[in-house]
């Protein structure tokens, strides 16, 4: 992508910009990125890493997604050797499994392009695409179903929570019966289908994806058993924890789902409403700083915000130090100063991408995105029909 | 298809071979096909009647399979007006839902699609596709999965029978989740997509796939429910009662999955092989003949079968009256004798079209079908893109 050439983004050049956000938590924590290079036999022309990792197109990234995900990427993708494939999908089709607005559907898909390129990801080097524009997907999801059990499936979690069922709640309960879709309890194949379509050798994963990932390998596994080895098992890449909490309640991860807007924080939203949301921040009335994530979630989770922004790279126990004599008011302005300076950039080449200006240059990236990803997933379903008999 | 012309096939012309196998039960028994005449607004330019079937491959068709279902399509075919769609599909991807060998299913392909051919469908009237080639049943698949119950799936009968078990058994049994597959499972809605997914109009069917088509059209209204109309619910086509049952337990319908080839006569086997599984055929040893399903199931199934293939169309009564005098050895004679008969012209066409030298012909038959079906579903889901969100 040539941001700073082709299209005169106003802001210092995607590598600048990436160091302007970093900071030493990054440093400091175990990435727990570990790559092998076992070539697989049956595909001798592909390379010997492949990336695959999914975003859901749930409108504008928080910073509990920034942080927890997308800034993972962006430095994976920045310390890829050029034998390694990237590929980062909007998946949409998973957008589908509860109800949801179809208009709002399509905005989101924008924001989440957006999104991706503002924090990063160079479509030169990255392959960013819809799921929903390589029907391989669903083709491949269809033959793992073959070989995937539904007694596994069944335990698997995600389902339940969505449903915001309890984790012992069984499958011929009259509940789940009544409520469960089809969609929603085979997600996890799905998934797997993403990541084996491109023979992904590591799967950058959030902690609540690890699940997924097994039963990745899993799936894997079986059709290599039945259809003869093909299939890689893909490493789970588990990104550093970063959990980024509720402003609101503090002992929940901060999410999309949440009623209350001021819980979160998005990459564009504005310093007035940065400042609104972070003096509105539940925090206690304990005298001092501490970074007690137990006893004192709410000042902890602003701690490590500022800390994740901060463009002085500050840690934790810095910040702590130095903030230590302020008022929890005088603090809590301090943590909206370090988070409207971390995201200005952000924001701004958000917005910059959202702009009208920008539609046909988004379109282009992810179309050239989709023709991209099609043509890797073409090459392995030709592999994977003649193995299974259907070529 | 010009078999008399541009193959220079031996036997009669298709219209004079079809009449040879006519026989007065398919005159007397009510077909059920009432086809209806509603347009669907949202596709203003296709055709008022479209038909859909499937057959997965499980190689040459037994008598069960012929007059049960194939005959019947050919009767469809010769009796649509040009007004009417009609698509065969070799259901290919349904036939994974249990472990199956590589080889034989693409051998069972030819066969199955060489049949096709033999009994008379003509690839200039029918699209005649395998569903594997048309990527978006799957993907149709995927979508109405987002809307499907895990309930109504739960209760329908096919799965517990696949694996041999009870019609109480409940998805949470140990059992089930040891050895139930999703794809086995959810295989009923890769069924609904294969319909839907050409807005079939009229499906013709078994009686043991009533259920699906019930769930057919839940799954469309699911669909128009949840993004606005757009499916028509297809209606069932109940084809004649015309149960063929096993030559060796008679209580039994003829099928493929039984051990013994003796209980089964294929499309292409040889009058010896007739004649001597017609000899090994389960009777017995009460005088003289009559037609009594029940009481003498054995009896009335040869006496059936002779029926449906006479080529001077006698009927059931007119049979057993003629037959009445014989011992059961010289009856079962006469048996084979009509048999032979019956099947000498699809027989030779049979082997005609699995002949080395009608290979390509077969290919290049296959090869139209896929590409007019998968044109016909780019045009659905175009149109399913756009009302889901994700054109």
């Amino acid at each position: 992508m040539h941001i700073a050439q082709g299209v005169s983004f106003p802001s210092p050049s995607r590598r600048g910009f990436l160091q302007l956000i970093a900071h030493p938590f990054e440093r400091r924590l175990t990435c727990g990125w570990a790559i092998g290079t076992r070539r697989h036999a049956s595909s001798p022309s592909s390379p010997s890493r492949v990336i695959f990792s999914g975003i859901q197109p749930t409108g504008i990234p928080h910073l509990g997604n920034y942080v927890g995900a997308l800034q993972q990427w962006v430095k994976i993708q920045d310390g890829a050797t050029s034998a390694t494939d990237l590929l980062f999908s909007i998946v949409d089709l998973h957008a589908m499994t509860l109800p949801y607005d179809q208009a709002r559907l399509r905005l989101q898909k924008r924001q989440t392009l957006a999104a991706l390129l503002a924090v990063g990801l160079d479509p030169q080097r990255s392959t960013i695409f819809f799921q929903s524009a390589v029907p391989a997907h669903t083709e491949l999801m269809w033959i793992l179903s073959c070989t995937a059990s539904v007694g596994y499936l069944s335990r698997m979690t995600q389902w339940k929570s969505k449903l915001a069922m309890s984790d012992n709640v069984a499958l011929s309960d009259p509940d789940t019966k009544a409520k469960l879709k089809l969609g929603l309890f085979s997600y996890p194949v799905l998934q797997s289908a993403d990541i084996l379509l491109y023979r992904a050798t590591h799967v950058p994963v959030g902690h609540d994806q690890v699940q997924h990932l097994e039963f990745a390998r899993e799936n894997a596994k079986n059709f290599n058993t039945a259809h003869g080895h093909f299939f890689p098992e893909p490493q789970t890449v588990m990104s550093p924890v970063k959990r980024i909490m509720s402003l609101k309640d503090p002992r929940v991860k901060m999410s999309k789902s949440h009623e209350d807007m001021k819980s979160r924080i998005l990459l564009n939203d504005t310093p007035d409403s940065i400042r609104v949301k972070v003096k509105a921040a539940l925090t206690d009335s304990i005298d001092g700083l501490s970074y007690d994530p137990i006893g004192r979630p709410g000042v902890s989770n602003l701690l490590a915000l500022m800390s994740y922004l901060d463009t002085s790279h500050r840690s934790v126990v810095q910040i702590t130090a130095e903030c230590q004599g302020l008022s929890m008011r005088a603090f809590k302005d301090e943590v909206a100063k370090t988070l409207i300076k971390g995201l200005t950039d952000l924001r701004e080449r958000y917005d910059y991408f959202m702009s009208a200006a920008q539609s046909q240059y988004l379109q282009e990236v992810v179309t050239a995105g989709n023709e991209k990803a099609a043509s890797k997933a073409d090459e392995t379903m030709m592999l994977v029909r003649r193995m299974i008999g259907v070529d």
